[in-house]
């Protein structure tokens, strides 16, 4: 009944025995309530964000949808444990592409404990967060539902992009034309469906970007941005990508104390300026032309 | 020739013999060149703002002239020593008052070295920098040119404010009761008349956020936002506040590498907010009622 879910591209993963969230046939993804308090912080949020009234209907659907926790048995074969039940984002598409991004140059909340600081803090000056004010976490470009990934950059090499390179790899994520041979600039063919459109990726950001601007009911750390769309049915033709933008993980959410999510507000101006920017690039004999690739320099 | 500035409110003053800046009767204010590298660094900001071409002359308008520089005998009393040349930003208001607001939730470049990051971080976590994305340095409320300011609150006070408190500062700051006595509510009478209107501070600052959300030239660590107006002409009747805004302090300006100024963006925002929130205050009985006065907690 529960499956490993194929399409997550950040996080712990629940394979080799290692505790991961699960999902099920009917939509549902299970994610296991960690005992060091982080488990019961994303309750407690999905839980305040579920009855808040200050949360309007059009930023909700930005969520997963929340159904509660139910013991299951682990991926860890620990027997029954409390996890977390969400809706599955990805469940209705047939072979989702899919992006990862941890936004904000700092991941970690004032309140957190010194260890706890240190390292974030470490991982953020070693990671583009400092810089872009965004990591990207993951991602997986898949084609049909059959084959394997046609791309999946490791994450190391994900994390610490310069501003060239998370340009290229978002155009990438866009292109018709990626392949293992990094050498191929892409062709952005897919950036005006998936990123463009009055109900594409950036337009979605946009909206979530006017709600940071003044909500100041919680401030959202080490929380990702999830961009899906289907790669599939642009590549038969269809004009539908089915871009979605998702908000997960709420580990570290805290209270925003009167004061509006700047630093997450901060680092999600600088991704929607990133894809813009692929949207707006000229395409120049079949290559879109907004980068410098590291041999003209 | 060269005077003490009178309404400097932030950063080395020029009194009791210390180094700090000068001004004279022609509107020019000097600026000693610090020898650690801060003041090579902003001459060389203020030098590639002159002449980049990408800057747009909305936003050139927010940043002091610049007049090169000069050897000048030092307020220290330690000879010539040469000194930035800017334009005097208050030199044309009979008695302005002036707040400065330091921006961002990091004042400190990535580049920079590891004890000045763990001076600044530590400034920064202490102060109201990290939860609100901005501080205030300093502020003086005056009347008349005659009198001495009306409101003056310490540095140690004013660095680590509380979101309320922050918003109760912003509207005594556009009050006209305000006195020593703190327990007077603020009655906002001049907040539509400086932060409002179309030529308004609110107005300055949406115009500087637009070019934030775009501009990735330069990344401003540790600038400040200074906000000046006349408060005599508002309190005897006038409808003109002479409201400014310029950024000043460029002695940590980095190379933006191809990203959006994202922490100085995300200050920006917050700041906004906090106007916006005084702008639109309900006034209740005379009091504008906009914040939870501690009484009430």
């Amino acid at each position: 009944m529960f499956k490993i879910p194929e399409h997550q591209v950040a996080g712990h993963q629940a394979k080799d025995g290692v505790l991961g969230p699960l999902i099920d046939d009917s939509g549902n993804f299970y994610k296991p309530l960690q005992n060091d308090g982080r488990g019961s912080k994303e309750i407690a949020f999905y839980t305040s964000l579920s009855s808040d009234p200050r949360v309007p209907d059009n930023i909700r659907r930005y969520f997963p949808i929340f159904r509660g926790s139910k013991a299951i048995n682990a991926s860890d074969g620990s027997g029954l444990q409390p996890h977390l039940v969400l809706e599955d984002v990805v469940s209705s598409y047939q072979s989702p592409s899919v992006m990862d991004i941890k936004i904000g140059s700092r991941t970690w909340d004032p309140q957190a404990s010194e260890s706890y600081i240190e390292k974030c803090l470490k991982k953020d000056r070693e990671s583009s967060s400092l810089t872009l004010g965004f990591r990207i976490s993951g991602l997986k470009l898949v084609t049909s539902s059959k084959d394997a990934s046609v791309w999946q950059p490791g994450r190391k090499f994900l994390q610490n992009l310069a501003a060239n390179d998370a340009k290229l790899v978002l155009s990438r994520f866009v292109s018709s034309n990626v392949s293992s041979n990094d050498n191929i600039h892409p062709d952005c063919s897919f950036a005006s469906k998936v990123f463009g459109g009055p109900s594409g990726i950036l337009e979605q950001l946009l909206e979530l970007k006017k709600w940071f601007e003044v909500q100041t009911i919680f401030h959202f750390y080490s929380c990702s941005v999830l961009m899906v769309y289907e790669r599939e049915s642009l590549m038969k033709g269809s004009s539908s990508s089915g871009a979605l933008v998702k908000l997960v993980d709420f580990a570290h959410v805290a209270d925003a104390k009167g004061a509006i999510d700047h630093n997450f507000l901060g680092g999600l101006c600088s991704l929607i300026k990133f894809i813009s920017d692929v949207l707006e690039a000229p395409v120049e004999n079949g290559f879109c032309n907004n980068y410098c690739s590291k041999d003209e320099h």
